[in-house]
């Protein structure tokens, strides 16, 4: 049996242990939802005041050129294509996640319209992300294609001789359980399809070799693993044999080839800038740019593939804690044991209260969050581990607070079955 | 003559100089560049620092409804909507002006394709926003309409039996004219065609009435005369009866009827919700709220009105100034003198020295910027006028160092006539 002791042991070994300084951690928190929104970075208030006043407040329009505002999209790009197997220049950080699907997917699209017209599918997974789904559905409609949803991974493959696109969330939202985007983006190009991916649960949390892994396409979320704060902006790849081949459809003037020239006419820009459209927040773009140091500055320590190890380590305890301790309520696992199928995060799914337990969770401080259930799948309580900020010791107390909510059956209380305008 | 002590005697006298003491103005600057970007709030840094370290930090995701941010949009939108002759539930506060435009521009063309088939136009002008052709011109492509561009107004009349979507923007961004939006819009739809309107040079700077002006669909800014910080989001405006008419193409989340669902099927919001795509920049969104607070605060000193007719005041004073004080040195007028034609900027073109000229006025604090010339157009040297915080005096002194640039020639010095990135 694991003990507290054994996780404090663990913690004061962990080689990462450091970066847990780099956050502010709200006292009394134990923050599984990493997943949703990541831990401020500590840097942020002091940057984004400075954005602020200085930037805006002070340089007003010169800060154009004095901060430069108008390279901010590619350089943070070129500094989060290095945790995501991409090259400088192959990758931006705008726009959120959904619009930037949908510029790939309608680039993916015409690619398909013209290598392949007979082909009339976008296959997807019914689990994946909805925003991604209706994005997919929006598109197809427009442009004539099916957009065919599986149920398990192992209907894909019978389709692909008719698929134009497959488009997969790397990682899923809800259960945690992680594609083999090598594999997956090999048996779409062997059977003629296009391969597109979302990172949003990936990025940062696990290794990703876009390059290397086949990927024609990719999008991925800025406030998640790399904690870029509200809403921040979202990211953009695509692989230097397709980038130049169409326009995205949303051709505003950040993709111009000459933006400051104004001409009536559209000429995009060279690369992954035609993937700019208007304006960037560059509030929230700045929030991004600190949340990105924060996972860079694992690189020293071994960067993604240590994160990784450690993520591996935390969701293995909390899995092994909660068998050992929680056994007999009702709580079954949800998320892959097998780590080659394993997110940064760990779903269980309860047949009853598994809502009420999460708010009762909240009351404690351990944040996590609750995902409904619907005909393919339970009600979820899903937990989020972010190896940046998170110990061994958290994961212990978490469980430690999920065993006492389940004991004590305090969650059937009225306030944790309230439910909240978001849940 | 106008003099420096009429200037300081109307500051005096104007019943919204203390407007002016919500904003930040950095020391020495005279700005007349709110058309581009909007001075700081002075409650910008704490409010923003509240929202990144109280909501972002310590609420983290409890923030979604301990913070409202979920409702942020239409929040913000139903405030902004008092500004642009909108109701409260017809606006949102989203995403960037391109993009929005790519949804409204998408939903005015389904509309036609089913009211009015045989319509193959969209018809703009050549002097639009740059962005708001691009986007035209891809969606054009697409749905295999023809964008026609005009050279004068007067163009558009003999086009609108043919024409599907007259896009115009309210106030030319290069020359400051101004449309009748009521007699355009009229016009427009006395032919069958409908009217889209960029307001990104009018929100906050001239009185609009979106649902008297008979609009169909309107879009604008964030930060230019709505002072919402670099980059804030835009808006997007439908009018009742087209808003549940169609989906426009870019269906994420936060436009689901039921975005909390996570149903693998888009069934759009009802009304105008149904605009919003993916999850906004909170950061960024919070810096447009203290902006709009701006704005709002005029409303007890006679609102949009007020500011207008000190809009006016200033841009006539500057004109007056400028032919009195700067006559022989080859400026010309090139923005309207007639009020009903005139947003709130005065342009100066020169057929010489433009760029230069600007550049050694900026260098003497007083901020406006210079727009490159075409066949239709010559260089140009742009002046905003932001009522909200520029005086009559500042008129005064900004000609005052017109003059001083021009008599002196010291915008022939090599430092000035050095290109930057931005221009």
């Amino acid at each position: 049996m694991t003990t507290l002791q054994d996780c404090r042991a663990r913690d004061a070994a962990d080689p990462l242990r450091a970066l847990r300084d780099l956050f502010t951690i709200p006292a009394g928190v134990i923050y599984l939802d990493g997943n949703s929104l990541g831990v401020m970075p500590a840097a942020a208030p002091a940057r984004i005041a400075a954005a602020v006043r200085e930037e805006w407040g002070t340089q007003l329009i010169r800060a154009w050129n004095a901060s430069g505002w108008f390279d901010l999209p590619q350089r943070l790009g070129d500094r989060l294509a290095r945790l995501v197997g991409a090259q400088p220049g192959e990758l931006v950080c705008t726009d959120s996640t959904s619009v930037n699907l949908f510029k790939v997917l309608s680039a993916a699209l015409k690619i398909a319209a013209e290598d392949a017209p007979q082909r009339r599918l976008v296959v997807s997974e019914r689990s994946n992300f909805p925003t991604d789904l209706y994005i997919a559905e929006g598109l197809c409609r427009e442009r004539g294609y099916r957009l065919q949803l599986v149920d398990a991974p192992e209907q894909i493959a019978a389709l692909l001789p008719e698929t134009a696109v497959l488009m997969l969330t790397h990682v899923n939202y809800r259960t945690g359980a992680m594609h083999d985007m090598a594999a997956m983006s090999a048996a779409a190009h062997a059977a003629g399809a296009l391969a597109v991916w979302d990172l949003a649960h990936s990025a940062g949390a696990v290794p990703v070799d876009l390059n290397g892994g086949g990927a024609d396409f990719a999008v991925g979320c800025g406030y998640k693993y790399l904690n870029g704060g509200p809403g921040a902006p979202a990211f953009v790849w695509v692989h230097p044999r397709h980038a130049q081949r169409f326009w995205q459809p949303l051709s505003g003037w950040w993709g111009h080839a000459a933006p400051f020239a104004f001409t009536p006419d559209y000429q995009p820009a060279p690369g992954i800038a035609r993937y700019l459209c208007g304006t960037q927040p560059i509030l929230s773009l700045t929030g991004l740019e600190c949340g990105l140091d924060t996972v860079l500055a694992a690189e020293p320590l071994g960067g993604m593939a240590a994160l990784r190890a450690k993520s591996l380590a935390l969701t293995d305890l909390f899995i092994a804690l909660v068998e050992e301790r929680c056994a007999g309520h009702g709580l079954e696992l949800v998320t892959p044991r097998a780590h080659a199928q394993r997110g940064s995060q760990v779903c269980l799914s309860r047949s009853e209260g598994a809502y009420a337990i999460v708010q009762a969770l909240i009351a404690r401080g351990v944040i996590g969050d609750y995902r409904a259930g619907d005909a393919q799948m339970p009600d979820i309580l899903r937990f989020g581990f972010t190896p940046l900020y998170l110990g061994f010791e958290d994961v212990w107390n978490a469980v430690e607070h999920l065993c006492e909510v389940l004991a004590s059956e305090e969650w059937r209380r009225s306030e944790f079955n309230a439910k909240h305008a978001v849940t």
